[in-house]
């Protein structure tokens, strides 16, 4: 196994890259690497290259770029905008949504989120650790939380929001009668005629959204509310399956 | 919030239902409830019930069975066929797995599997949780461990079985040139004209299925192999995307 790192700097074949004191101690006391030892580096805009450990210092160290290995691919932007959850819950959405191919993280502070202090530094390095492992060419960005409400009032235009209209809501039945609101995800995902180059799903916290905010996210033009299945999900369940859902139908689970 | 609670025991309006001992200590101690407070039971058979607490002692309890709240549904036949992982990654698979439908576990011995003891009671006990926590009618079987031969040589007939074919295994070149064999899963799913009354998935082991496996599963008729995209997902993030799809394709989540 080659150890795979995201890195900040330039890369091209010849360069010296810098690696971070965290790297160095990864490679050198997790992974047992010396100077010598082969890599492979990215930085989300130059692809992908070979490189050899140079030097391993306890406050960093240098690797010797060699060869492109991957050209950088044009990645569709794909964000999650989510209610933050328990820890345990988070770190999971932040990991597997990497490895799906989010790109951007939005925390969602909710009338029933329970908000907990967020740790965005943390966050980001488990979307860079899962980025590294599961071979992109990019590392996702987490953003700082935003209410609902300026969500939606400064929402990029020409972005879709898939809005996971969750079953088991006590206010469910409010729009029972309004025939084709949320439709279930797949038919909606196919009843929009959209290359998805820019496309955000939005998962609820443990309680729901409340009836004003499912109103407000109902009557906004970009929002496209699904349901996903008979059953109560789990806010990371939804959102990892919203996510796969979309990356199936529009992004690059498409390819051969 | 009405407990939820899974039971063996036959379901009418007017019979008294028992309660296990880890029951009646959940709904003691952990929930606080008490003699008269509301339940709703379910066994997989006979529908959902309301009940009343009758009874709530350490060895056990009883519950007063009153009207149905649901009626029993045809649930769609839905296994997933796992090499078992990390007890973390396990147990996340099988909690998640249920609240998305899968009806049956089959944890599935492969060359590369990292045999861990499995305690299938245990897995068990965090399916019946899930089943509970999520809505659903039935709980899901987990069945004993099996050869991934013995597994293909009694396969039921019948029953499709989509194969994810992961990238990032080195053989991968191996079937580089046979066109078709392995489709985008959206594009697999679609080019099979099946009423997925009975479907079962198969992911492997963190590092893969050998050559010989990857030619045993390819050979066999009933087997659709699929791609999950072009990023490397980690055991669990696979098994949950593929039954996610395979649900939202052909299953229960195209329900309005």
């Amino acid at each position: 196994m080659i150890p795979r790192l995201y890195i900040d700097a330039s890369l091209e074949a010849g360069v010296a890259a810098p690696l971070s004191a965290a790297q160095t101690h990864y490679l050198k006391n997790v992974l047992r690497r010396s100077v010598g030892d082969e890599l492979r580096l990215f930085n989300g805009r130059d692809g992908e290259f070979g490189a050899e450990i140079a030097e391993l210092k306890k406050r960093g160290g240098i690797a010797a770029v060699k060869e492109q290995t991957r050209k950088q691919d044009a990645e569709a932007d794909l964000a999650l905008c989510f209610a933050p959850v328990k820890r345990g819950a988070l770190e999971h959405i932040i990991q597997k949504a990497t490895e799906i191919g989010a790109t951007q993280f939005i925390p969602v502070i909710t009338e029933r989120t329970v908000a907990p202090k967020l740790n965005l530094e943390r966050l980001q390095a488990i979307a860079t650790e899962a980025a590294e492992q599961c071979g992109r060419l990019s590392n996702p960005t987490i953003c700082a939380p935003v209410k609902l409400s300026a969500l939606i009032a400064n929402w990029p235009p020409g972005r879709g929001l898939m809005f996971c209209d969750e079953a088991g809501d006590d206010e469910t039945a409010e729009w029972g009668g309004q025939e084709g609101r949320a439709a279930p995800v797949l038919e909606a995902l196919k009843s929009i005629d959209r290359n998805a180059d820019s496309w955000a799903v939005l998962t609820g916290p443990e309680g729901g959204f409340t009836l004003a905010e499912r109103s407000l996210l109902r009557d906004a033009e970009i929002v496209t509310p699904v349901t996903l299945g008979p059953r109560i999900l789990r806010a990371d369940t939804a959102a990892l399956a919203a996510l796969v859902l979309v990356q199936a139908a529009w992004g690059d689970w498409r390819r051969r």
